[in-house]
C-alpha cells in the first residue's frame, strides 16, 4: 500500500499522521515544493511581530522530526509535475538536482494549498512588494523591517491577513497604510459590522483608504509609493500585497480531475475527486456550505486540518466523512476580537432567505465584575423557520465564545427560541445571567413574531 | 390588572421587569422580606473579597429606583404570611411596623427563593458562624473581617459557594480551612475531575479536609475550633457555613400548591403551579432535566432569570416556555474555571444511560502563540446514540467557551461525530485548528466504535 501526498502544510501534514495512526505497514511519503512542511500559516503575523518568538515556533514539524514521528517519507523540495491517473504515478523533480522520477502510488492525496494573487499592477516587481503565504515569505518581511528599517508599510487588500499585518507592522513600530477596492474592510462581514473595524483601525491610527485600488507602485529598484485609482500617491517602503489567494489546481485540472464551480477541486464528502483514488483537501478543494448547501471554496487552517484527517481516514480504508463548513472565521485585529459564522445578510438574501437582521450590544460578562467589555453581536435569522444562519460577533473579550456557540447552533438547526432555551454557563467572570447569546435569541424572537 | 410578586431577587425582578414591559397598565407589586431587592447572589463573594468594590455594585437594582424604572410597587422588609388561592388574595405584613394587611391579586408568582440549610450541629449559635445567601450575610462577613482581623476561616461544605469563598477569603488574607463530607469537593462532579479542582485547592494552600463532617462548634461567645467527626480540633476564627439551600416553599405549601419530588414548587414549561393564576419562578421552583426529563432542583441565577422572565410574560396574557436545564454549573476557583454541563457520568449511569466517558487533554489556543493553558475536558456519550449527554470542563483559560459549545451541542442533541462537524472559530489567539472541542468528539468516535 503506496500513499501519495502533494502538499505538505496543514491538510498534507494532517492527512499522513491520521493516515499512519490508521496502517503502521503503508508506505506514505509527502512531496512538498517548499524547504519547509507543516507550518502555521495563521501565525506567520505574529512571527513577524515576534508576538511568537523564534521561526522554529511557527514549523510545527521540522521535515525531519515529521518524518520520524511518523515514519512517513517527506521529501522537500520536490515539485510534482504530472499526475498519471491510468496509471496512477507521479512523475516529480528534485528542485535541487533537477533530477526526475515517477512515483507510484495506491492513494494519492492533492493537497497543493493555495497561493498569494500577485495583480499585473505596474510596478508589482519592485523590491519589498512582498506577499505573504509562506514562512520565506514571512522571513523576507521580517528581513526588510530589521535590515532595512522601514517607516510606512502599505497593505493592499483589507481581508483577514492583511487586517492582522496591520496589526503586526504597527507592533514592528511601522505606520500604516491599508488600500481596500471595495467599500469596507473584511467583505465577510455585512458593512455594519466592518464599520466598527474600521473605527477601531482607525482609532489605531491606521490610515485606511476604501474604496480605491492601486494603480501603479511606484520606485527605482525599491517601492518607493503607492499611486491609487483615485490619484493619492502614498509614501511605502513595504508593500504587502494581500488581495486574496488562489487555489492550486494546475496538477489536477491537467491531470482530468474535475474542479467545481468555485474553480478549486471539486470533491465529497470522503475528499474524494472525479478520479478514482485520488482525493483533495485542504485551501486547493472546495467544501459544501452547510446552510446552503453550495459548494463553496474558504480556504482556511481549521478545515484545511479536517479534510486532511478525514482524507487520511479515508485512503486506509475508513469511512470519515467532513460534511462541510459554516465558513467561520475569527481574527484578532489589535485590541478587537472579529468573528463571523454561517451567512451574512447579504449573502444570505442572494440565497433566497427571507432575512431578519437583529443587532444588540452585549457585555461579557457580569456587570458588577472588573474588565467588562462590550460585545457587539448580529444574528442573521431565517423569516420561515426562525432558525439562525448567520451570525458575527466583535468586541474586546468574550467574542470568541459567542461565535462558537453560535456556530454550534447554526449547524444544529437552533431557532431565536432555542437561543433562550441553551443553558449557558453563568457566573459572573464569564457571562451574564442571560448571556449575550440568548439575549440575541430573545430579540429575534420578538421582531420575528 | 393586578400581578403581586413575592420575592424580589432573580426571577422576582425579572418576572416584574418583563411584565411592565408587555403591559404598561398592569399594577405590579413586589413584596419582599429582606431590606434589598434585585442583588446579584452570584457576586457576593467577589463583594467580600472586594474584588467588587462597594455594596452599591452588587445591588443591581435599589428598591427605589427599581421601582421608579419599572413603575413596580416595591415593598421591602413586607412578609406575605399567607395566599388564599380561592380568593386570590394575600395576607402581608409589615416588618416594620408589624401591620397587617391584605392585597388581592390576579396573577401571583412566587419567586420566594432559597435559604441556607443551617444544620442543628452543637455550637452553630456561636458567634462568627455564618451563611452567605444575602447582601446582608455578606456584609456580616465583610465586618468580622475589617473589624475583628481574623486569622483563618473554615468553610463547613466544598460546594460552588465553599469554594468560590476559600477564594475570597484568601484574597482577604486569611487562612482556610474546608471541612467536606462527601469523599470530593464539588459534587456536581465526577470524582476524577473533581480531583483537579482538589490538587488546584491544595496548591493554593487551602487546608482541604474530605470524607470528614463537623460534630462540633466549640468557643466562648464567639467560635474558636471547628471538632471534626473524625475527631480533628480545627483552629476557627469564622466559619462559613455552606452545606447547601432549601427551597422556601413554606407559603406555597401551605396555601395547597403541589410541591414536586424534588421538595421545590413543581410548575410547568408556562411557570404555572397546580393552582390557577399562580406561578412560581427561580430558587424555589422545579425545573426540568432536559435529558432525562426528570424534574430537578438546581438553584442558579441563570435559571432564576429566565423563569422569571417566562413568568412576567405569560401572567401578562403571553405563552412562554422555560424547557428546562443542563445543571450547567461554572465557577472559578482561584486560577482555575471548572464547569460542568449535562449528566456526570455518575448520573448517567443512575439514569440507565449505558455511558463511554472520554477525557483529553487539551490546550486553550494554538500551542505556539503567547499564554498556553492546558484544558481538561471530559465527554460523556451514551453508547446507543453516540450522542453527549455530559461534559465538564476545567482549566485556567478557555474552559468557559468550551462548556457552552458543549452545553450548545447536549442541548441539540448532537454526537460524537458532530463535534468533529462543528465548524468552531479557529485563529491561534482563540484556539487550535481542531478546537479542544473537536478533539473530545474525534476520541470519543473512535472509543464508541
Amino acid at each position: 500500500m503506496k500513499i501519495a501526498i502533494i502538499g505538505g502544510v496543514a491538510a498534507g501534514t494532517s492527512a499522513a499522521a491520521k493516515a499512519r495512526r490508521n496502517n503502521k505497514e503503508a508506505e506514505i511519503v509527502i512531496f512538498e515544493r517548499d524547504k519547509d512542511i507543516s507550518y502555521a500559516g495563521c501565525g506567520l503575523p505574529y512571527y513577524i511581530s515576534e508576538v511568537i518568538e523564534g521561526r522554529n515556533k511557527v514549523i510545527i514539524n521540522e521535515p525531519e522530526s515529521f518524518s520520524e514521528k511518523y515514519g512517513v517519507e517527506v521529501k522537500t523540495k520536490h515539485e510534482v509535475l504530472e499526475i498519471d491517473s491510468e496509471n496512477k504515478s507521479l512523475k516529480y523533480k528534485s528542485l535541487k538536482t533537477n533530477n526526475l522520477a515517477t512515483y507510484n502510488y495506491d492513494k494519492l492525496i492533492i493537497a497543493t494549498g493555495a497561493s498569494p494573487i500577485m495583480p499585473p499592477i505596474p510596478g508589482y516587481e519592485l523590491d519589498n512588494v512582498v506577499p505573504l503565504r509562506t514562512v520565506s515569505d514571512a522571513d523576507k518581511i521580517k528581513r526588510i523591517i530589521y535590515e532595512q528599517n522601514p517607516q510606512k508599510a502599505v497593505i493592499v487588500g483589507a481581508g483577514l491577513i492583511g487586517l492582522e499585518m496591520a496589526e503586526s507592522f504597527k507592533e514592528s513600530g511601522l505606520e500604516v497604510g491599508v488600500i481596500e477596492k471595495l467599500p469596507h474592510v473584511l467583505p465577510i462581514l455585512d458593512n455594519d459590522m466592518s464599520e466598527i473595524v474600521e473605527d477601531h483601525l482607525r482609532e489605531k491610527n491606521v490610515d485606511l483608504n476604501l474604496n480605491d485600488g492601486v494603480s501603479e507602485f511606484k520606485g527605482s529598484n525599491q517601492v518607493e509609493k503607492v499611486v491609487t485609482e483615485s490619484g493619492k500617491e502614498i509614501k511605502a517602503d513595504l508593500v504587502l500585497l494581500s488581495i486574496g489567494v488562489k487555489p492550486n489546481v494546475k496538477l489536477a485540472k491537467e491531470a482530468g480531475i474535475d474542479l467545481g464551480e468555485t474553480g478549486a477541486i471539486a470533491i465529497n464528502e470522503k475528499m474524494e475527486t472525479s478520479k478514482k483514488d485520488i482525493y483533495a483537501a485542504g485551501d486547493c478543494a472546495e467544501s459544501k456550505d452547510l446552510i446552503t448547501d453550495n459548494p463553496v471554496w474558504v480556504p482556511l487552517g481549521s478545515t484545511a486540518n479536517k479534510q486532511g484527517r478525514t482524507a487520511g481516514e479515508n485512503v486506509t480504508g475508513g469511512d470519515a466523512r467532513h460534511k462541510g463548513i459554516l465558513k467561520t472565521g475569527i481574527t484578532k485585529i489589535f485590541d478587537l476580537t472579529v468573528s463571523r459564522t454561517g451567512l451574512s445578510a447579504s449573502e444570505a438574501r442572494e440565497n433566497g432567505f427571507e432575512v431578519e437582521e437583529v443587532k444588540i450590544k452585549g457585555v461579557d460578562h457580569a456587570g458588577y465584575y472588573p474588565g467588562l467589555h462590550e460585545l457587539h453581536l448580529k444574528g442573521i435569522f431565517d423569516k420561515n423557520t426562525n432558525k439562525i444562519i448567520g451570525a458575527a460577533v466583535i468586541g474586546e473579550n468574550g467574542a470568541d465564545k459567542r461565535i462558537d456557540v453560535l456556530s454550534t447552533a447554526i449547524y444544529s438547526g437552533l431557532t431565536a427560541n432555542d437561543l433562550f432555551q441553551i443553558d449557558l454557563a453563568y457566573a459572573p467572570p464569564y457571562s451574564t445571567p442571560k448571556d449575550a447569546a440568548a439575549v440575541l435569541g430573545m430579540v429575534a424572537e420578538k421582531k420575528l413574531k
